[in-house]
């Protein structure tokens, strides 16, 4: 693949109403008419940051090596928080340094700079939006084969992400709900090998308000219509869905309540 | 058109938050990175088939021959139905066989395989996400020019789909609303062909709820803004409307619902 | 940059529910497979044509020079309004002359044609849905390099758009608020430009209903969160936000509500 094919992702908070994803897609594309941009999501909550790490931890292998995602969830923009370019397995990603890349960064080595270097910037700068004036072109120029090191001094203390992990307490897993998706599945923070080392071939419960499950399906069809189910979702975590059905509607839960699960 | 550059449609009830969409186009970049995506729309309402089958119907034919259509609702995912590679009037068709095709299917002939070879698939394969590991790798293949027979022996018996056919009744045609557009526009099953056999040049009355309409518009804008009409829609289906307004929230109406016309 | 490599960028009231935009896109790949499509957004209230005159307005410069932008707010589908092509500042803009285009127009020379000539067309052409059948394919056609000249006679009466500008009234400037983003951020129509040649450096008061604010802040980062605040927006205008929430939420505010500025 030639360097100018190069795949931009954009991942932001923006929405799809007005201008703001294609103003960005307006700006790489003046610099690298060549480039396949593709869409992660634009509905990520606003200013949550949590959850755009979430999705683009559960996102980005999936893309050819050398792929560039771009990141704009940025509470905090014009202030000091720093632009950065980061690599990690072969990717490249682009946004602020405000724990947005946190889960990309766990375990394994990395590469980092700060951007400081003007000339790949839009000027004169806004200091409202510097997707459009900074991650955007730097994305831009990185796809046309730009070395990291061009747009600024290396950088090693990036920012940590307060990850809720799953505790073990005792007899139970106390986990809670991360991600709702838009089938209304909630989608937990316990992962696969986390639950295997915990409860093994053990029997157990899961709680989930005043509603227990005693199994874990594989397939939602395994339930009737309507029931409520446990699962592995596709990106490796405990799910709680509802066949055919939305399980956020039913159980009114939300990112943060907990789930428990129990040894019997 | 050299065959990499081949177009991938992708329509499924995945939504736009979240990052399903994005990773199936990041799996069908990783084997063809010179083919274009183009979203046909991912806000299908959860597992509904029918409503898939019906803009897949309205729109595949507007793309150029050799298009491939990625057709991803499946509640059935993980189950027994049958993962499917369809060719008809020149275009290609991937999915699971649970109805999604249905209306495509209509009338003239195809051909069909069950997707069985492992070697196209990304293993290891999860239970709940096809889209991903089976349908989106399939699709890229194709688009790379590999061969239907490659990928499975044929199928000669796909699912059909319970299409509420339009009824005479007498003097009565009945038909229902099969979608809501996003300005609120009611399109009915009735096509226009169905309309001119049993109505021809007669007088008639469209009942829908307490109302009555006695004539069909060309143009939204021929009836006051905030009147209903009827005319016939762009796929060539009967259609309630109101001029600059939204006839489901005046009318309250919803798919299923009937609309009735009467020869006078 | 190859002329069949132009980019085509979509504006519309159409959503991202059904087919009509996918389908828009089919027409314009089946004349042009190779150029690059960009959604700008099809979120525009329907039938709002202010709002998309605003969106377009904020949007076009950022792309390559030469590129079209098509947009599709079309409430006068079928009757009388005419379609046309625009060149401006070395943009191409086609869709109704409804208005939609009354923004861009604003300063500077322009060309324009009434798109009349057959054969650039998708026939049998609908009444209800010219943006697949005349706009698209026009637009695409124009994308392989056809002449403007060619679709028909040259135009320079073209509609324009009731803007809302903002006004002097003694010490008061009154403006209003004309887009609300999907931050929930309120976009007036005072201008950096407007306000500097009224109130320059002196001591003014923003009144927003019931609220007063005081100075303009240069990011949302620097009130509390939870605070509102008043910048200036990435477009240049004079914006009412909320940091890190929703102030349209938290005033109830709408497009075509006032914001006065008093000087003190």
């Amino acid at each position: 693949m030639a360097k100018a094919r190069r795949i931009i992702t954009l991942l932001t908070d923006f929405g799809y109403a007005g201008e703001y994803v294609g103003v960005m897609k307006g700006v790489i594309l003046s610099i690298n008419p060549q480039c396949q941009l593709v869409d992660l999501t634009h509905q990520i909550a606003s200013q949550n940051i949590l959850q755009a790490a979430f999705v683009l931890h559960n996102s980005y292998r999936f893309f050819p090596k050398g792929t560039i995602h771009l990141v704009v969830v940025d509470p905090g923009v014009g202030t000091k928080r720093r632009p950065i370019i980061l690599k990690k397995d072969g990717y490249f990603f682009v946004g602020p340094d405000n724990g947005v890349f946190g889960l990309v960064l766990q375990g394994g080595k990395y590469a980092a700079v700060e951007i400081t270097a003007l000339s790949f910037l839009k000027l004169p700068m806004s200091l409202t939006f510097h997707g459009r004036d900074i991650f955007a072109p730097v994305a831009a120029h990185l796809s046309l084969g730009t070395g990291m090191r061009k747009f600024g001094p290396p950088l090693t203390d990036l920012q940590k992400i307060p990850w809720p992990q799953p505790i073990k307490e005792g007899k139970k897993i106390i986990g809670q709900i991360v991600f709702v998706d838009s089938f209304g599945n909630l989608i937990t923070n316990i992962d696969r090998q986390f639950f295997v080392s915990q409860i093994g071939g053990r029997q157990f419960k899961i709680k989930i308000k005043k509603r227990s499950l005693y199994c874990l399906q594989e397939t939602y069809a395994q339930v009737p219509q309507g029931k409520l189910l446990a699962l592995w979702g596709s990106a490796g975590y405990l799910e709680i869905a509802v066949n055919c059905g939305h399980a956020q509607r039913l159980l009114k839960m939300r990112p943060g309540d907990p789930i428990i699960i129990s040894l019997l």
